[in-house]
């Protein structure tokens, strides 16, 4: 069943693609921030008292704060990626349309999978979030190799450009994988390795402009 | 009380209506995943009791994941289809307005009775799921055919694409009233009938082109 | 201190007005769902208690469901006003833009006020809800008259059809004024008060278009 | 590693950038409602016990509804510079991509810290509140000078008047930082500091257009 590619038959299609993806990423970015909740206090307790528990709640709240910040970096990132793939996509089919979808599931997953790691140091949840990052970056690397190859992209870019951005995608789910495989052995370890990312995508960047 | 239509007096008009849409789109389908939130943990587990404990809660979870994925799918195809109608729409009065945000409401209701499926095994919250999907595609439908019957849509399409569009819309709301209907039988049966989707979108396909 | 009133510099300049508005009332009127939860049912129950500890449940959500179709009811048409003032447009300042916000602030508490109700029949419940809705209402009526009377709105648009639609805009905060009015002596009366809604624009719009 | 400064390839690229802020913004503000929830009454409360109790509890909400109003005020203001900043912005790199997305983590932590408030007149919670304030209006005020001092900006403004911008945004953060050391002696004196916000416009505004 040969369909010809879907122009983008105004920039207002465009608009809206981008519209309900801003949309879901925002949300998605936004809810973490109900995992990071302070129970109420007991009642009747004297300032004193009362100021020692909200320390001891603020002080568990430092994990949640720093999960919250490695989500909000990656997912930052990865918005970036997809503002910029969106940007030079010029036509479009169903298959990007689907692809755009179910990777935006996974990023509506994403305040789900970090709530999970507020349960204390379970590898069981660690994995789960891994894999939701690595599954997200996957689908988003297949939507643009498959742009690619069905020309969809604009063709002013040369075409090394777009395949040095596609290395540079995969950054973010090595990494994470491989804190997944560390995990089997060692859950605190894990937790350390995606400060690779900052060497991973200077590595990467070496020799590509980054735009 | 005889009204001309309203064209769009420019497409900022239209973009704003696609944002209110598309927000409401993108709220609905991100706050599913509220549903998803684990228990906290009781207090002074063992690391192995805590793995096992978070075990049984994850496992308990898959049902809700599958039904999250669900309403994540046909929320999705749902886009679709009113992406695609105003792309074509070209002119639009106060009934295409409220239509359209009698259509919003039913999706804003899907977080609740995606929500009431995770009560167990309940005839009553699959009837009401069921009829929520059938009431927001139906009145998708009928947005559709107003719009057609009005002239409102581009008229460089041929009539005939737009009405094998029509057809293609009504594959989900009879999937689901006969989903429903099962229920009344047998609701293990029942909650395998969304899968007629795929051959019921294939089967409507073969001689369409979809665009 | 006066300023020239700042015209929009590009047609972007209202799309960020207009795409944060429609942001808060996407989100405040899909939170409204969050009001509608089933609490989780006990364990242990057999199905025929399941079922009809559920149905009870679902009873007693019947009245949140009606406010919350009378609130996305309301929201909905508050929408509409704000669409067609935005669309004739030209100009705006900086007072345009805080009674815009001031207006935002109380559309956003409208899950609040509506979540209030479910508390029973108690009639302070519905002052605070009756008085959102009625600020609101009247916020907007100010800044379109400001905006009017500043001359920022299209002038080919004859002033009468604007002066019409100033009072078609008085309809819903008499309305739920009265209603509060009401509350006063009989609750139960006072819920029905909002069906004058619909005569009430129906007399308005008798001798005006409505566009 | 030199890049030269990406353009706004299409005012769509803006749009973007804008709409994912504007998303962002929109459910930081709306979620503040949240932390408005009046809980459930007791059952079997006779009608005049439930007013009484309802009543009692909406006075509890006092305070809340205040820091509410607070945050919606300062998050408008911001807004509406964040809004300023970006519609004079011709021009992007990364690290203005990068600033926005910090300073967007910072805009989604205010429900988490206005909800601080909610547990008591205590000093830490004023401390984390007010830093978040602060550290996002920094940030902001980063965004634009390093916008500034990069040229990004038109070319049209004179630079005196982005200038004089600057010094507007310090008015917010000073406020609350003063605020924050108030609290050190006197937390009850440090809730009023916020209300010197408006003669501190008043006063940096006297030789300044606002626009």
């Amino acid at each position: 069943m040969p369909q010809p590619p879907d122009p983008f038959e105004s920039s207002e299609d465009k608009a809206r693609i981008a519209g309900l993806s801003d949309g879901i990423f925002a949300i998605a970015l936004t809810l973490l921030v109900l995992e990071l909740r302070v129970p109420e206090l007991a009642n009747g307790l004297s300032l004193a008292q009362a100021r020692s528990a909200f320390d001891q709640e603020l002080l568990h709240l430092i994990p949640r704060l720093i999960f919250f910040a490695l989500t909000f970096y990656v997912g930052s990132l990865t918005w970036l990626s997809h503002h910029r793939i969106f940007r030079h996509l010029e036509r479009y089919d169903r298959r990007v349309l689907g692809l755009n979808l179910l990777f935006l599931a996974f990023i509506s997953l994403l305040p789900f999978s970090t709530g999970l790691l507020s349960h204390g140091d379970l590898p069981e949840a660690w994995w789960i979030y891994c894999f939701n990052i690595v599954a997200l970056e996957i689908l988003l690397a297949v939507l643009f190799g498959y742009a690619l190859r069905k020309g969809f992209l604009e063709a002013q870019i040369p075409i090394q450009e777009h395949r040095r951005y596609q290395v540079r995608m995969l950054v973010t789910p090595v990494v994470f994988a491989l804190s997944a495989a560390i995990a089997l052995f060692n859950l605190n370890l894990a937790y350390f390795v995606p400060l690779l990312l900052l060497p991973g995508f200077w590595w990467v960047g070496r020799s590509s402009p980054q735009n």
